[in-house]
């Protein structure tokens, strides 16, 4: 939690553009200042921005220049900044750290801020920042790191205000006062029983407003979304969007109040596991622009050798038909019409299908209902663009019978297109895969292949090159 | 903000399945009731659910028993339910309510929820709802809706915590607990001048480990981030997760504190944007398994027609090469493997683009440095396919000059691919256009049409079909 600074149209200007993206001209001034040996000029700059853009500008500048960068701002290069940067940038700057630098920055960090930069580091440079660390820094990190990747355990920090169900308002706000080691930013009061089970949470604005005779346990809410330590961060999301959470308690296995998570540390992984799903599709990995480009080149090869292998099935199918091609060459100028408009129409019903699962909207209830839905889409798209299609070839050919054959086909493959597009994310869902992972490889399969069948098969059959 | 009910492991068995969606039994054993006419049996069943999960209940039954449940649990269907609520089956049981039972919904709700649900309304109900209403949430909800469609206007609520400067904690400490209509929920302090203008924020953890005599201007923090009245809701989103915001005061065009925005009413948003470019790229509209048939057909038939025209480009390319074509038929049972391929190709690189540009990393100071990577990305790619399917080729065909030649123009168009992945969402951004949008259709004309072209241009200039 911190703030920009300033008002946003003075202070902004001459920073971020109408867009909110940080100024080239900003970005410009700043590497002016370092290639004229000027760091003090460059520090001056970069003194009034807030953490996050930092970050950003860190990202902004090219790859070269982000050490000497550092080396000039080092004193505005905080745990903050680290906390905010894009993790492919922070990783690199990262190493050219030694381990008792990262150390001191993980040390001011949240601990779940703390994991995120020592989660990404290779085992024995991860041992040295431990072994650099304070003891309890040590043993908060340590902890953390024996819960699973992208657990809740990973993502709540230790630090939190617990109090006995016992006490009143009153008591609470001299606890507060008093004892200068809490923490100072937290949104909600976890009340506990003896065995330090949660029974009920209060949110500080209650607090505020009740009189200070009255007991905590009458101000509390007593229904709560407790948070399993080993849940996995994309259900965390999901449990904070749907119950507009703004913190939750994360309790053991055995029940205990063990951490807790808040919004802010939330609010990314809502807006990356959203944004995924584009990425997966399309078989682009993980998608960063700041990922090195070996590691695309792996991520995404894969998957072109993928769609390799299903366009030879495609091939194959029209191979069957050479000989009808052989006699009648339009129809190979007309095939890819069927296929790309089917795929296209089949990718749709895939986006669609695969949000809904992402976002538990569709589930078993309705998975029939999604089903018939789409075929009734289908059906509307098929007759429509088979209509234009049919009729703009029969003209164009001159040849009613081509025109036909291509509409019967369009309408043939976009209905199967609708189907495939729903079925083969349900399936990959039910088979316990992320739809988003696999399901384009097939949905392309079967709208190509299906496609380059129907045409070319109907035209075989109707003798159009008899 | 509220929350889920009892211990998770426990209240949660009956009703969620281990991936968090709705247990289908349970929505059968309602709807059962619901058969049996045994409305008091449903209505039990729902009692203890979170407003959340009832309307979840909603989305879930078929379209034509969601009156019926409606009736039967009319007392639990109150504003939290229809705040949960997914936006077209709202607005569709909002049209089985009388204006005044509408009117009574809104009552209860937060202005921005109230607004959500009343600017769907076609404008007569819409009078009729706002003629229902008492004075102040008429008012309330006529200035919200006064401010352009998804801007800070319609997102931010009027009810918060101002407090004067000159205050000290103990005079906002009796504010709170002596003025008993003020608002419960908030969970950040507004300190203004006497202009109305904020001059810092105060969290409410800030407030409570503070003593009573200090000054509220010597806890608040006078950096913070102002939203303008009139921002777009996604740039709302993206300066509430950049800075990790939990609250924010929102200012008119004369700087004056109008209302704030809490990070509950933007989790959403996030979701949704993130979420929609998977939609948006593959042309299926909005992409709510909820949304009419006929919405849906009218949003996606546009891009299949659209599509249609891009596939006939192609087309016309492949016309150009039919005699090559008739003295090689092999040539068209391999083509639509150059343009699959490079297709895909493109799509990966574009989700990479449009996800950067959407979330403010791709700016002027970068773009270069992307292309240039995607360049390398893409030789890599290409090369990698291209030796896979020339040498596949070669073999098959027994005709090294065939491998050669399908391997060059993969090579090509897969160079072609990752130049226009880059280029069209940027140039489409850079026109003021949503990169999401158009950026598919530019994409797949340029890799389907490069491929053909490259394909049986070089078989024609090799003199393969001699």
């Amino acid at each position: 939690m911190s703030d920009t600074g300033l008002d946003p149209e003075e202070a902004r200007a001459p920073l971020h553009d109408e867009d909110d993206r940080m100024d080239p001209g900003f970005v410009g001034g700043v590497l002016a200042r370092l290639d004229e040996g000027d760091a003090e000029g460059a520090r001056a700059l970069v003194e009034p921005l807030h953490p996050a853009d930092i970050a950003d500008l860190f990202e902004l500048v090219p790859q070269d220049r982000r050490a000497g960068l550092a080396a000039a701002i080092s004193d505005r290069l905080d745990a903050d900044v680290f906390a905010e940067m894009n993790e492919w940038v922070r990783d690199e700057l990262i190493d050219v750290l030694a381990p008792h630098e990262v150390a001191e920055i993980a040390a001011q960090l949240d601990t779940d801020d703390a994991v995120a930069i020592i989660e990404e580091m290779d085992d024995e440079d991860q041992r040295a920042v431990l072994r650099a660390l304070e003891p309890d820094d040590r043993a908060a990190i340590e902890e953390a790191l024996s819960y699973p990747e992208e657990s809740a355990g990973r993502l709540m920090q230790r630090d939190l205000i617990a109090v006995p169900e016992h006490w009143t308002v009153g008591d609470v706000l001299d606890y507060l006062r008093r004892n200068a080691d809490l923490t100072t930013d937290f949104w909600e009061i976890y009340v506990v029983d003896s065995r330090h089970h949660p029974v009920g949470t209060c949110k500080l604005s209650w607090v505020l407003r009740t009189p200070r005779g009255v007991a905590i346990a009458d101000v509390m809410q007593r229904e709560q979304t407790l948070i399993p330590v080993d849940m996995d961060q994309e259900e965390v999301a999901l449990r904070f969007q749907k119950y507009a959470l703004i913190s939750a308690a994360v309790v053991d296995g055995s029940g205990r109040l063990v951490g807790m998570i808040t919004v802010d540390d939330v609010v990314h992984i809502i807006q990356e596991e959203a944004g995924e799903d584009v990425l997966l599709l399309s078989g682009a990995g993980e998608g960063d622009i700041n990922e090195p480009v070996l590691d695309s080149y792996r991520a995404r090869v894969r998957w072109l050798l993928a769609n390799l292998l299903t366009a030879l099935v495609a091939s194959t199918i029209i191979s069957l038909f050479e000989g009808t091609i052989a006699r009648m060459v339009a129809l190979a100028t007309l095939m890819p019409i069927v296929a790309g408009v089917g795929g296209n129409a089949g990718t749709q019903t895939m986006a669609v299908t695969v949000r809904a699962i992402a976002t538990n909207q569709l589930t078993a209830s309705n998975t029939w209902r999604s089903i018939t839905r789409e075929i009734r889409v289908a059906l509307l798209n098929g007759v429509t663009v088979a209509a234009v299609i049919g009729i703009g070839v029969a003209l164009v050919f001159t040849s009613p019978a081509l025109g036909g054959v291509i509409a019967a086909a369009m309408m043939t493959n976009i209905f199967i297109a609708g189907l495939a597009g729903v079925l083969v994310p349900v399936a990959l869902d039910r088979a316990g895969a992320d739809p988003a992972v696999a399901s384009s490889v097939f949905v392309t399969m079967t709208t190509d292949s299906m496609g380059f069948l129907a045409f070319l098969g109907l035209a075989t059959a109707a003798g159009l090159a008899g």
